[in-house]
């Protein structure tokens, strides 16, 4: 049997607990990992890059990146390189009169760049960092432009509570404690990245989640390119639900997440949403959203046993392998 | 029969210039290369880093690194990226009102730093960074410490032709245009890197130059652990010279630069003294200087047939390919 074709979306950590989760299932599973991944970050060393240089923000590529590098200790080697983030310097020579611009920077951000610019194209880039990290599948962006990302929040102002505002910038609304009502991508309808939409088109399987809700996962149905390929794909859809509630998502359900993809994509079907045992709690209201997409609802213990509000990949893994595993 | 191996000795280009003349050699015979390359680099890239985040400044290692890296398509890329320096940004996201701090950086001196951060030992760091690049040899150090070079100049100020001025660092002392009439290291004894001693006792040909004479090849034996183990190696001994007098050099002959060697290093016996035919003109003086290091002078045209002051790489190694190749 030729392997399965996955196809993870997310952003940040959540889309690489995904990744990491995935891999825990190739001993058992031949699998064939693609990760799409948003391009909206404004924040910290890729808002930085971003702002001063152009070109697409590397964090979260590099996190995708890292998340599927190879074994070998060479290739461990380079993803904490690509991981590392210069800080202060302990001892500088002229005693740190100098301002230090690198201090913040991901050596993997740098090392993105660079390669976006010397290749001239980000999923050339994508491809050969992918090689430097001996990495086990590959990662692509959702648009080769950068987007914007923007949400009417209700309540960011704890004083006016009933006060809609535009909240705008990728990082603003992660940190926004309103109420995001409605969402948007600048520009409005990115061109979709190619080999993304080609992926989600030859998929057995599309992964959405975990992860930022607002920032990470509904982005890519706002691309339409992306949107048409994930609706008309013949893959198999599964979401896996958060652990908590993030500040952008407060006082959001688990099952007012999945309300949300409706909204954002009402074409779209699922055939599967994975949630923690625990987090879930009753099951009623979940189970009867996750109907309304058409899903059956799966629950596995998948977070951390510290009681953190992580995923494990081991046990996200271990969830998956049924469920990928499931002939059609 | 087991691989010849050499040492080469150097700093910037003519370092760069030597290793690929050495690989030049590799179809026709069997050689494990080793680079030993300074570290009191100050300007540029380098020098922001040292002055900004301490460690030793990485572009000349980096440049000796990319000369030995692997024929591979996807080395020769990383060795692209390496190279590559951030220019300022052609179209920023904010229209280029934040100052870019990354202007001018090697991407492989940011790697290379990093790689240094991470491992914690710049010998590590050299090795990892040349797995990176399939390179065929290895990058070492002269020394794990920076070191700063002085020079008392006589007649920097062409209006007082008779002043001697002492000038500090390397990037000063490249480009000042009075003589330089005495060189030393601060520290003044730095330690020898062990990996780089320990190469110098097992090699079978020491080679020093081309390069920047007093900031490229003489700081190496101003190391004592370096110039030991280079007095008292079984290796046999080449000096590649320079077709024209540097800034640095300036006033200096062909003999003289040979003549230097000596002073600095009193002990030092030679071998063989290569240098371009053209450049040499009547041989007679530099032949005398040779004899005076024990070394016979060997002529062949080893310029880039352009006119530009700068070695062949191809025709520098077809002219070793003899010289190493000879039996002992």
């Amino acid at each position: 049997m030729s392997a399965a074709r996955v196809v993870a979306f997310g952003g940040g950590h959540g889309l690489s607990a995904s990744l990491r989760a995935l891999r825990h299932c190739v001993p058992e599973l031949d699998l064939d990992i693609t990760a799409v991944v948003t391009v909206g970050d404004d924040g910290g060393s890729s808002g930085r890059l971003r702002a001063e240089r152009g070109g697409l923000p590397p964090g979260d590529l590099r996190q995708a990146l890292v998340a599927l590098a190879g074994d070998h200790p060479a290739t461990r080697r380079t993803a904490g390189l690509f991981q590392h983030r210069f800080a202060a310097a302990a001892d500088p020579a002229d005693g740190g009169a100098t301002a230090d611009a690198l201090i913040g920077h991901a050596v993997g951000n740098l090392v993105l760049h660079g390669l976006m610019e010397v290749l001239g194209d980000p999923v050339a880039a994508l491809d050969h960092a992918g090689a430097m990290l001996g990495a086990v599948g590959r990662v692509l962006p959702m648009s080769r432009q950068p987007v914007d990302i923007e949400a009417r929040v209700r309540g960011g102002d704890p004083h006016r509570p009933d006060e809609v505002r535009t909240v705008r910038g990728q990082h603003q609304v992660a940190v926004t404690t309103g109420r995001v009502e409605a969402l948007r991508l600048t520009p409005v309808a990115p061109a979709a990245c190619a080999e993304a939409v080609a992926a989600v088109r030859e998929a057995d399987w599309l992964i959405f989640g975990p992860g930022s809700w607002y920032t990470s996962v509904l982005p890519h149905l706002l691309v339409p390119g992306l949107a048409d390929a994930i609706v008309s794909s013949r893959a198999r859809r599964l979401v896996t639900l958060n652990l908590v509630a993030e500040k952008e998502t407060l006082g959001l359900s688990l099952a007012d997440h999945l309300d949300t993809l409706r909204r954002y994509l009402p074409e779209l079907k699922v055939d599967m949403v994975l949630a923690d045992s625990k987090a879930v709690g009753d099951p009623v209201a979940v189970e009867g959203a996750a109907e309304s997409l058409g899903a059956r609802l799966v629950l596995a213990p998948i977070a951390v046993r510290d009681g953190t509000p992580r995923h494990d990949p081991a046990a996200l893994g271990a969830a998956l392998v049924p469920v990928l595993g499931a002939d059609r």
